[in-house]
């Protein structure tokens, strides 16, 4: 089965989406006739060797050797001295942050009709900005953290009580976080937020809260779930800890948790999914609270894929593959300027 | 000052913005150098030569014999037997509907960065789907009338009182929109809307409310306002009226109204407008009802651009021009990565 991994992207995660792009590498060939397709923060795509899918090809510049290539219509395109070669297969989106996860690519490959496995762009907007992930989820009944917005052109006025939490509206993973315990400590995260977004979203820091993480995905109407984990503890990933999240390859142990609570954590992340997220692999996170769920945040596309919350990975993308939304074609046939013609009497 | 206006797409209203085009075209030519760039319903582009800028061109499929274009970074691509040909222009994005005003012509012309007078990718999606509309408003403090949803699965128990009105969540224009007075007309509209979309905006049919339609974009941190309109009554667009709106050139008169109701529009229309909408002309439309202003639908490209609404089109569309946003650079420096093979000891 063909598959290409597009990694890269002009966003912040650009070298977390190579480290991520390795693993899933890993994870998959044995199963799948991979290609490696590299977007580079110019957005220039290359088509790069297997045996160069390692850190330092990327660092040290070499892919600009290799083959470039070009969007068109079904696939990319790569030319040469005599003539082109088209590559057409199912495309896994692994660009995290910026362009992978904000619409972008889904937008381009819809466009270009190109199959491929990542949320579709309405997906993208909701989950890569922390305030309409908010919006999302209480349309749809699933409960979140109390919140509040501050602008950068807006005073800097926080009625949260401290300690709080400061966070882009549209970054994922850790970057330009921090945790606020009083006053004086809120102007430098403010200002470490404001580098990032011109938006932030401020909420309650609770310490000791139990976080929980599940992942899944939708394939012929029915949601395969994967295990529920624990996630190591940290009062938040620094960038080591950032390192292993996106590398991760072995399997985890699922977390020692009641039916009822997996059952309520299926039901938040079944309502969040469906029908927005069609075509995704996604992993939600979530915080229990006094025996009640709360969404913290969607991944949709999660570090490596979260393949290790996967019983098996390879089977687990095959079946995603064989149920990937189409776009409804709309055929245009002119009846209405047939008419305005003919009412014109031309 | 060169400028591409980009019509056409796949969409249902495809054919409305050819209509447009050729508006546009008439009321720009004598100020600008203009290009005229078409994309079928296949997302094939056409480089359309001016004296071709005609309905029958499209509808006799005669746009197939003109030089085809392929996106490239900056701009368009002509390829020919003696080499290529670069077209790099900023893009009036004119496709109304799909494909311009869900996003996707938005993400690939930042994507290929290209610069373009139209709604970005997340106001796109806000003002596409009226769904979200609603969300967007609220959060923003603007009114909107009260509405409920109901999804293509779901069972058709439909809460607001006789007469209502049905429309599909995300198409402009009138398509698939009923007015519906009695429980026995409310399948068949819901079957028409469903045609278009799965799902379905429902509000309250008010007769003999005050409508008002209000133009205007930003340029250098301040808006211009259009006048204000009171559109033509009639119970909803028809066919040949919706003609009419996308072919306005002529001048209209201003609304008879006080200078208080203007105050209120333009209030409403600066809070939907800023930030989100920076780099698009837009028509926002509304009620008046007891006074209070309600936003019922923006128009992130309205029909020929609404022209007749101002007083000097062209010197705004230059102004437009000059203040387009820019999207932010991210810069890649490999840090990390080095820092990873350093801990690794690579």
């Amino acid at each position: 089965m063909k598959l290409a991994i597009l990694f890269g992207g002009a966003s912040y995660e650009h070298e977390i989406s190579i480290v991520s792009a390795i693993t899933v590498k890993g994870k998959l060939e044995s199963k799948f006739d991979l290609s490696f397709i590299f977007c580079d923060q110019d957005h220039q795509f290359y088509l790069i060797e297997p045996s160069k899918m390692k850190a330092v090809t990327f660092s040290r510049g070499e892919h600009r050797k290799m083959a470039k290539l070009g969007l068109i219509n079904g696939g990319f395109e790569q030319r040469g001295l005599f003539g082109t070669k088209r590559h057409e297969m199912p495309v896994l989106n692994l660009i995290h942050g910026g362009d992978g996860e904000d619409g972008s690519i889904a937008s381009l490959f819809d466009f270009f009709h190109i199959p491929f496995i990542g949320p579709r762009k309405e997906a993208s907007m909701f989950s890569f900005d922390k305030h309409y992930t908010k919006w999302l989820a209480a349309s749809l009944g699933v409960k979140t953290l109390p919140y509040e917005i501050v602008r950068k052109d807006e005073k800097r006025a926080v009625a949260t009580a401290y300690p709080f939490i400061v966070k882009p509206a549209r970054l994922g993973s850790s970057i330009g976080v921090s945790i606020v315990r009083e006053a004086g400590e809120l102007d430098y995260a403010l200002d470490v937020a404001f580098e990032f977004d011109e938006v932030v979203v401020i909420e309650p820091f609770m310490a000791g809260v139990k976080e929980y993480n599940l992942a899944g995905f939708s394939a012929r109407g029915e949601i395969t779930y994967s295990i529920v984990e624990e996630p190591q503890k940290a009062e938040f990933l620094d960038f080591e800890k950032k390192y292993l999240d996106f590398s991760r390859s072995g399997h985890v142990a699922e977390a020692a948790v009641s039916e009822a609570l997996v059952g309520q954590l299926r039901d938040a992340f079944k309502a969040i999914y469906a029908p927005l997220f069609e075509g995704a692999l996604i992993r939600c996170d979530f915080f229990e609270i006094e025996g009640e769920v709360y969404l913290n945040e969607i991944n949709p596309i999660p570090g490596s894929m979260a393949n290790y919350l996967f019983e098996d990975f390879s089977a687990s993308i095959q079946k995603l593959l064989g149920s990937l939304p189409d776009k409804k074609a709309i055929r245009v046939n002119y009846d209405y300027i047939h008419s305005i013609s003919q009412a014109k009497g031309k």
